[in-house]
């Protein structure tokens, strides 16, 4: 049996020029742009439609019937006119049956980053377990963190350890990681390795810079939702080039 | 007190455009330039000169008085008419009171990205303690690691991690680490914690890109030689614009 083959792109940029990718990609953007999408999907959401920027947004909203709502942010704080900004705790019951136009700074490049893919899931700590299951038995993937402004993302790099020490189930000698895949897998089990809780993942994310970010701007308490493994049990799919994404079938 | 700053790039690429660096860097490029630098000095060479081009090498070592040593690879193998390769293990006896001219694929251009630092110091396994000696007391230092044709180098980070763990020494909150360097510190510690020899490192290298691109061609053994911690205690210091690397004063 062949090993499968995961490459791990710590950032979208890092995804060589003219790469052929994995037919799967799981990109990661835990603060907070897969988290939220998780969050949205799984409180009943119609699906996202990610856009990378605010007029894009605005003018694909006016487009739409019914009218979607607007979702996203910029450097983490609300868009002037939107209904929703990029909080996972903000999907509520607001979003039942509804689409939701969805723009944020790093999230949706590294979706947009996958147009090569014939799969696109989008991965969390929320919804850690549901995408592993649907990445057993695959030959190759590419996973991509999203970043946070050009810099490795400490949060998107240890979801992506997270996700492949699940997905490997402490036989890693069975796939072909590369340097990207094997350095998340450390950095991830260094503390994983003796985990009782979450708190020590939720210290780990405010130290990053995302994690200091929101810190900085009162939104600290989305780093412990972030932080909640499998609260949102739905794995968000999206599908190019309808530009939708939705559960997974 | 002020916590000191360190910056942990896990390419040159990495370093943002216009970005003001640190008074101090060190280099890392395990497999092999750093390494190898460090072995060249021990063995007694006069200091090497740092080139991109095998043009660039043969046109300088025509210039100088007395000629100098050619040194270098591409795709890891030795160049025509060279004197040396990049084998840490060739340079013995020939080198001393020798200058080198030295072109590495990404070694050189990591060396290059330092050239707004005041002090650039090359760094390896090989040369960890002294390195670290060198760092105590600093306010602020930029780590950059030279990689694989742009891939994210396992075995850098890995040694990024390492000088990391000794100069924080159990103490990581005294400092101000960023994201790579976070990252950087947790793989290390994942092996290092338990660590009663060399043997998981050297079997880390080997699987790292840069490893087996070194075992396809027939060189594992300076796997062995650059996982060797303080084999050659010596700090190479690169010197700009004179473009010299000799022992650090």
């Amino acid at each position: 049996m062949n090993r499968p083959v995961i490459n791990t792109y710590f950032l979208p940029d890092l995804i060589p020029a003219g790469a052929t990718m994995a037919p799967t990609a799981v990109v990661i953007d835990v603060l907070r742009a897969t988290t939220t999408a998780a969050a949205a999907l799984a409180a009943g959401a119609a699906g996202l439609i990610p856009v990378e920027t605010v007029e894009e947004a605005r003018a694909l909203a006016e487009q739409l019937t019914p009218r979607p709502l607007l979702g996203g942010e910029r450097q983490g704080l609300p868009i002037s006119g939107f209904d929703l900004g990029n909080s996972p705790a903000s999907y509520d019951d607001r979003v039942r049956d509804r689409w939701i136009v969805f723009t944020t700074t790093n999230g949706t490049r590294a979706i947009h980053a996958c147009r090569g893919c014939r799969r696109v899931l989008l991965a969390a700590f929320v919804n850690l377990s549901v995408v592993v299951d649907r990445l057993v038995g695959l030959d190759r993937v590419d996973i991509v963190c999203a970043g946070t402004g050009g810099r490795i993302p400490l949060e998107d790099v240890l979801c992506a350890g997270a996700l492949l020490d699940l997905w490997t189930d402490g036989e890693p000698d069975n796939w072909q990681l590369d340097d990207g895949s094997l350095l998340a897998l450390d950095a991830w089990q260094r503390h994983a390795r003796h985990w009782t809780g979450r708190t020590w993942l939720v210290d780990r994310l405010r130290l990053s810079q995302g994690g200091r970010n929101l810190t900085e701007i009162g939104q600290e308490a989305d780093i412990e939702l972030a932080a909640t493994i499998d609260a949102h049990p739905v794995v968000p799919e999206w599908h190019w080039p309808a530009n939708r994404i939705v559960r997974a079938d």
